[in-house]
């Protein structure tokens, strides 16, 4: 038997598979990236058989979803729904004979950065990561709380659209990347002048984020007013979100704070305006230092912690 | 020096002041309840005085504000703007050398429900105050979190009405008595048909909840209606409560849970459709057993806390 020099973190989101080794200390070993595969279990399985070694003290598993603690499975998880039917932790379980801790991606993120990030020695803050969809992970007296935290399945528009989860209004629907490719699809269909017309051949639905932030950056009328105005709705969630939970600050992760100028400074601005003036001024709104290897680092600390290595 | 088998607590809301002793045990040895005076301090002070012995540990005060735990002031309270101003802990410690314990008025509740109310053996559960305005108190792995928990001034309406604490359609403005008053007078006003009209006088401004519950329970369309209204606008955060936090229950408490049949049913059928179904079916939505002086027993509590006594 080796010394539990590591643990191995996996991060399975709805478009990118990523595990890695990490040693006791926080730092990435290893790395596999690449996106999300039809057969999760059978590649989670191969992926992480090559990281393997008598030296690994066990698995964390963060998945975008919905968490059920007591039976050790996703129970929903809308961008994913793959992962619903599969006993990812028994298979993992099964196969390496090593203790497999699974939480949602977002709390594992928040883990992260708690452990060796943007929210190292701070005592509450909340995580929100902003992609696909948004979820959130919440630190509260230097411990991180499991709850759902399902912060992108927040009502801001109580009459607002409906939404996959059956609720209606949710923040994700204003202000993910899904609902600003949504919008820009809509707006260019029904005529609206804008660069992005060139970037994806008339196929709408092609667009990616990197490109709506390209043709911000270059100026165009369009791009800018989606990401003004998903950042504005984020800010609307985020003025809540200091509202209940007072923290130190707000780590933000995810692909759409590539657009911090626009997207993330409309969101402080509107969440400025917001919040309650006392509570506000009290709270750094602050990008993840670790980024889109939160979830993975922090699963693989949320390993060491749970098998009582001090990590 | 007598044996420290009582605490007093505090509750001092925008409408009433309610002063008591509590033994260890978590009973109410004697309360004073009154219309929150004009000169708070000297009142405060005049009426805990009479409650005062040597077997009092500490007195505890459960204020409706947002609470500076550094500075140990409540820093603002839109409903009872004058406690803004006044040192009441340090009054209160100069006068009776007793040490005295601050915090919002809902978690007080939250605690008091927790230590003999409601949330006995919960581990998890989220309080609502639902009166003048709406508060909140969230308990998390058996432990009262000391975060402001501003349930109220969670935006549900975006782009909704201004609210007096800087944001814009805070649930409070759609849920709370206040909330109903408001729209009840402006619908007399417009030249509503309502038994309403007869029980004021004509005094739209003089109505109060108790008219509206009365009215509703004889049939009334107008009074029926604001209490339906109100309580799908609490289902809407109470949803977000439950995506948020994923509690094992949330418990109501104030003056409007009068209305259970209307106001707090309409809320459970709004939420239902609302909230992640896994989460709902796990959660339970109950009353207050302690009700109104859920603040005051709670206040006490965290005095038995707060100086080691075990409670």
């Amino acid at each position: 038997m080796g010394e539990k020099r590591y643990a191995i973190g996996i991060d399975l989101g709805g478009t990118n598979l990523r595990i890695a080794l990490v040693s006791r200390e926080g730092e990435l070993i290893r790395k596999i990236k690449e996106p999300t595969p039809e057969t999760l279990l059978e590649s989670v399985r191969e992926r992480t058989g090559t990281l393997i070694s008598d030296e690994v003290a066990g698995i964390g598993l963060g998945i975008a979803g919905l968490i059920g603690r007591a039976e050790r499975r996703v129970l929903i998880s809308p961008n994913l729904h793959a992962v619903e039917k599969i006993d990812l932790v028994g298979g993992l379980e099964e196969k390496f004979g090593l203790p497999v801790v699974l939480e949602n991606d977002a709390n594992a993120a928040a883990a992260g950065e708690q452990w060796v990030g943007a929210g190292r020695g701070l005592s509450s803050f909340v995580l929100l990561t902003l992609g696909t969809g948004i979820g959130g992970g919440i630190v509260h007296g230097g411990e991180l709380l499991g709850i759902a935290a399902e912060i992108g399945h927040m009502s801001i528009v109580g009459d607002g659209e409906k939404c996959g989860c059956g609720n209606y209004g949710c923040l994700e629907l204003y202000a993910s990347a899904k609902a600003i490719l949504a919008r820009a699809s809509a707006a260019l269909e029904s005529g609206r002048e804008s660069v992005l017309r060139s970037y994806c051949g008339g196929n709408f639905y092609k667009l990616t984020t990197e490109d709506i932030h390209r043709a911000a950056f270059d100026g165009d009328g369009l791009a800018r007013e989606l990401l003004k105005n998903a950042g504005r709705h984020l800010g609307i969630g985020i003025a809540n979100i200091v509202n209940l939970m007072s923290p130190e600050a707000v780590i933000l992760t995810g692909g759409l704070t590539g657009a911090w100028d626009l997207y993330v400074q409309e969101a402080i601005k509107e969440a400025s305006r917001r919040a309650l003036r006392e509570l506000f001024d009290d709270v750094r709104i602050v990008p993840s230092t670790l980024k889109d290897d939160a979830g993975i680092v922090g699963a693989a600390g949320l390993v060491f912690r749970s098998v009582g290595i001090k990590a």
